[in-house]
């Protein structure tokens, strides 16, 4: 059955971002120790075209499923994620990935401004949505078919989907790091009703699934 | 290795009691939900002198371990958790738990009010400290000899325990759900470097273990 799922890392004092987010720092002051989890996985070597050796860890398995599962069809993402929250939108402007972004799938983007879809190299097409997330939810459903729908983030889009009762699954990945001030992923989003239905654990990383019941 | 632990259920959000707290409802607004796997365990049935059946699960090992561990010589508690910070403090408090305490051990209780050590049945006595948490945990570590001691709570008491770099292991038992308001454990605490080492999980609540390193 399709489900609509995101993946999030948190700290453990429940911050998605690190304070004083910007252009140049979009993760926020220490927002990318979020992530050294990550940087130290075989799976990430290969995306970044790094030598191999690292081992294949149940972490690494996990940045090979948030990269590239095949069981999502589409992606959904907030302005502020393709880049248009830090006023360098422009006709021009295509997102921090290059001419060939890791989605390779339609990416629904949502926005306040119209915008004529924009097809990339290796299967990517942008699409922008200006009338709300339900509407993003179901263009990104009908492209997904019976595949799933990925909410890409971040954390504001994250809390909409939640609020709105529009999200199937949690994939939280939380960091042993307390940040200390930044951007809470769990505020404002209602009482989602939620169950812990997988848990991968390492040092470096706890990832538990919660699956959210309507 | 005498170590110095404690045992925390905190919200998904952050919260380790619910808003507004009182002589009436010590936990908040809410924050039973923090315990409600505690309370359909066989480990809280035998505690509380109800009927058997209940299955033991890892959950119930696990409420086993908090409320009797043999490895911990002493507890350290704060004046708010012996029920003193509600206005409630006079010569005859004897704490929440009647005659014959949980604890069975001696209790140092952090207050800026002297008082003499009371001694109660079942082998617990409370201990009176009025000159701080690194007296406080002196005192506790002479009286646990090679055991550990555990510092009971509450959370402004455990925040200041991580706070001075005096803590060894902080293990969460993380709740699915979200209080959106109260008592946040993991604010004020400095920047203590946390790995997981232990992570138990059910669909009820997800236990992890940091060791904390100094």
């Amino acid at each position: 059955m399709s489900v609509v799922r995101c993946h999030q890392a948190i700290s453990l004092d429940g911050f998605s971002a690190g304070p004083n987010q910007s252009l140049e720092n979009p993760l926020g002051e220490g927002g990318e120790r979020l992530h050294e989890w990550m940087f130290e996985t075989a799976a990430w070597a290969r995306m970044q075209g790094l030598p191999a050796g690292r081992p294949e860890t149940p972490d690494s398995a996990i940045v090979d499923e948030i990269a590239s599962d095949p069981n999502v069809g589409a992606y959904i993402m907030g302005r502020n994620m393709f880049g248009g929250g830090h006023g360098r939108w422009d006709e021009s402007w295509k997102g921090w990935w290059g001419e060939n972004p890791p989605y390779h799938r339609p990416v629904f983007v949502l926005t306040h401004e119209p915008r004529a879809p924009v097809p990339m190299q290796g299967g990517t097409t942008f699409f922008f949505v200006t009338d709300g997330v339900a509407s993003a939810l179901r263009q990104a459903q009908a492209a997904a078919g019976d595949r799933d729908v990925h909410v890409a983030g971040g954390a504001h889009t994250i809390q909409q989907f939640l609020r709105e009762g529009m999200l199937d699954e949690l994939y939280l990945h939380i960091a042993p790091i307390l940040l200390g001030a930044g951007e809470r992923l769990l505020e404002n989003v209602g009482e989602p009703q939620m169950t812990p239905v997988t848990v991968v654990a390492s040092p470096r990383v706890t990832h538990i699934r919660y699956r959210i019941d309507h």
